[in-house]
């Protein structure tokens, strides 16, 4: 992860099933974008996640989210999630993302992601395959 | 099914969670309290669904709704969720279920649901056990 | 609306937050679905809805469906969703909306809409400037 | 806040809504519970919350959410969720929240809320009536 690397980028539009009745997007929805976004990203790096996945039994999972609500969103809104990897070890990952609507940020978010095994739910070694394409990528 | 049988009854409790930027509940969220109730409904008949659908590797799942929105719910509304089976068949049950405030009719729904095999989506048998059950308390 | 008018299209991609522990979509989420299907189609018309609900004080709100859900669909599919409005009156339309995946018909839907004044949740006149633009567009 | 006061605590079953594909809760939708049992403990303090809410014009905002998934929940469970308030000043309040089934814990949180005024979005000082009451319950 060089200081230089930039994040992946993926749009959200803000839907009626987004909002809440204060009129502005609903706290826990967030959650829900930072993963379509993240979601997204795996997919942009050509690795075929579902097959590492069945392979691997194994999955991410998000073990820690920290994130400030910096600014309301609301209906109609066209927003960009962003995903930028900051920390990798051998069997979790850090990622930095936020969520913006041009040049205002809405909320910023610290995501901590494990390579679950399912059969028993522990942290596993993330696939190499995936590591090696992130580190190219970064 | 005797015209005298009476409904199951569930209470929900209207959270912003629930609730859209019109200020009234989002309407694919009635469709969540419908399944609540008719979930702690066939849980009420004492049955160990879950038991049953891991012995049969099948389960309820919805193939069809018939929906009517009569009146806005909003944040902090104490509704009640009802479930009436009306039409049992071997593979298939049909629910009435109305969601109401008090005497207000919020939504009337008809549900239909079917018991499917989960090895190949198919429709299967109800177990019998449970169709006894539900004739003893109809 | 003629017989040969062709439904607008808008693609889903099936994330987690819309699946449930069966392994499919949660039924309610297809509402979801079809709700940005519907609005973008409202926006492809090139209309100012949010000026227009602003400057009448009014809003579409869904008060019927009645939903087939015909084939589950699951994690990473990709969706197609549909608009076609079938019927239209001075306050209601009524829009038939299919999710397909490829060639397959996961859902279909018919959706009542009603045009509602905010200031009592009546029906009120559909603004004709927008009825004349469904209809050049049909 | 003595160290002595015991969190107020609310029950939430774990539904077919609630659940995805990895056959776990959601992630996303844990901060709606985290909210139902918020709501239930402002209600718990016998304050007409909505009526201090439209006297004054404002409502509380999450700005900041810090949450810890140790255990997955899964379908049929039952959960608590508790709320503890560990600081408050004039416009904010932070609370730690955790997600138990029986004698585990499944998450942990630690929530901050604003009191935002409804007409510029900024904070605006707690209604004493809110603040006086917490300190009573402590």
């Amino acid at each position: 992860m060089t200081p230089s690397a930039r994040p992946f980028r993926w749009p959200v539009r803000v839907y009626y099933e987004d909002t809440d009745a204060a009129g502005i997007v609903y706290y826990a929805n967030y959650l829900r974008f930072l993963e379509r976004a993240r979601t997204e990203w795996l997919a942009s790096m050509g690795l075929p996640l579902q097959r590492l996945e069945t392979e691997h039994n194994a999955l991410f999972v998000v073990h820690r989210v920290e994130i400030d609500f910096c600014r309301p969103a609301r209906l109609g809104d066209m927003l960009e999630v962003t995903v930028l990897p900051v920390e990798r070890g051998r069997t979790r990952l850090v990622a930095v993302q936020d969520v913006e609507r041009g040049e205002e940020q809405v909320a910023r978010a610290r995501v901590g992601l494990a390579w679950l095994d399912r059969s028993d739910w522990r942290p596993s070694r993330i696939p190499s395959a995936l590591l090696e394409r992130m580190e190219t990528l970064a």
